[in-house]
């Protein structure tokens, strides 16, 4: 891990900009004597980590003693665009404008992206482990997608809270059977881009004993501000 | 108002048994020089106030600085038992029993439970606003039913957490488009006796602009004690 900056933020927090070979990541850490638990953090479809509400979250939990990362999924943010995901974006567009089913588009579309990105982000998370001021347990946040991916495959993350407004490639959609941690999964009732029905068979899949399901009307950015204090108290019980 | 009998919990809290008319209740209010916002508590589909869930509920509630009350319906609790109540019980166990489909006798049964407790409510809801200690604002917790009577019909009541676990007769199903405060709805995902589609159906058809669904797994009784907890910031953001 090669930190390329480091700054103090006047919440207290230190944001460091890393890169773990090609992948450009950032790591939240608010001050701390003891080991910190952690929180790997990804916004949903592979938007950017600098994404201002990612980052938002990710600086709002570091401060409530987390140390809190996330990195680039490939093709996305500060990496190299490649020309396949720019013709998946123009196409996905056009889609949508024109009305036509989106369905297969995203599926070719982020079902490889998650396929990728996973495997970076263990990378990530064994690196990040390997840092003395990271002790864990470790919990997910945000790409459902990916943190089903992850969750299902890596005993080491203990807790997850999934926002459902993003696509979930058929694979991650089997997979949710074999996530069996602490889930709390976050709905927006009338997320415009993401069919409710699909968020509660999701849901209802889940293979974990403990599960809850937050629904709130509105659309896909309205989420309530309450929801991030229910979020807090959620990591609180698992990771503290 | 006439206080039967008043005694001093070991939490501080004091519990009146009152009657009003034919009217049993009880109200638990916690020691305050300052008037105390009320909640409404009643179980679902007419089970006692003295049942022991209502009851460390409401005490745990008044402890945090609420005045909780609540009533028996006509033909529940201490009240007498009607035949006809009493006939319509031994016909839903028997059908229950036999694996019939219980949804008229349901209809024929908590109907006019709903229908008669409604009226009851309002009534003391004007005696405890009358108290000096009591001051508002109202919320109502629990039964589902009486609680959208009353929320589409009484603008004193300005949020509610209802449970999603009990029979919700047409007429409240209808109903529950005009009621427009804050609300929690809580469900169990595998309730036995209560078909999840109906509680979602329920949540959908509320009109308030600010509603939230929290779903759990398990069963009708495995609603998780943080619920408790997310319950208390509901009501302290809306009665506070």
């Amino acid at each position: 891990m090669h930190v390329v900056s480091e700054r103090r933020l006047e919440d207290g927090v230190a944001e460091r900009e890393f890169t773990l070979g090609q992948i450009p990541g950032t790591l939240w850490t608010p001050v701390s004597a003891a080991p910190l638990p952690l929180i790997l953090m990804a916004h949903n479809n592979g938007l950017p980590k600098s994404e201002p509400r990612l980052v938002a979250r990710a600086r709002r939990t570091a401060a409530q003693g987390y140390a809190v990362a996330s990195i680039d999924a490939s093709g996305c943010g500060d990496r190299p665009r490649s020309a396949e995901a720019d013709q998946a974006r123009a196409e996905l567009r056009r889609a949508m404008r024109a009305g036509e089913p989106v369905e297969e588009i995203f599926e070719s579309f982020i079902g490889p992206l998650v396929e990728e990105a996973a495997p970076e982000w263990r990378t990530t998370l064994d690196a990040l482990l390997a840092l003395p001021e990271i002790g864990g347990p470790v919990g997910y946040s945000g790409w459902a997608a990916l943190g089903i991916c992850l969750a299902a495959s890596d005993p080491r993350i203990a807790a997850a809270g999934f926002f459902a407004g993003g696509y979930v490639p058929r694979a991650q959609r089997e997979e949710a059977r074999q996530v069996t941690i602490p889930l709390l999964l976050l709905l927006q009732w009338d997320d415009e881009g993401n069919p409710r029905q699909r968020a509660l068979d999701l849901f209802d899949a889940f293979g974990s004993k403990e599960k809850t399901l937050h629904a709130n009307l509105g659309g896909h950015l309205g989420t309530p501000s309450f929801e991030a204090e229910d979020g807090d108290r959620f990591y609180g019980r698992h990771l503290r």
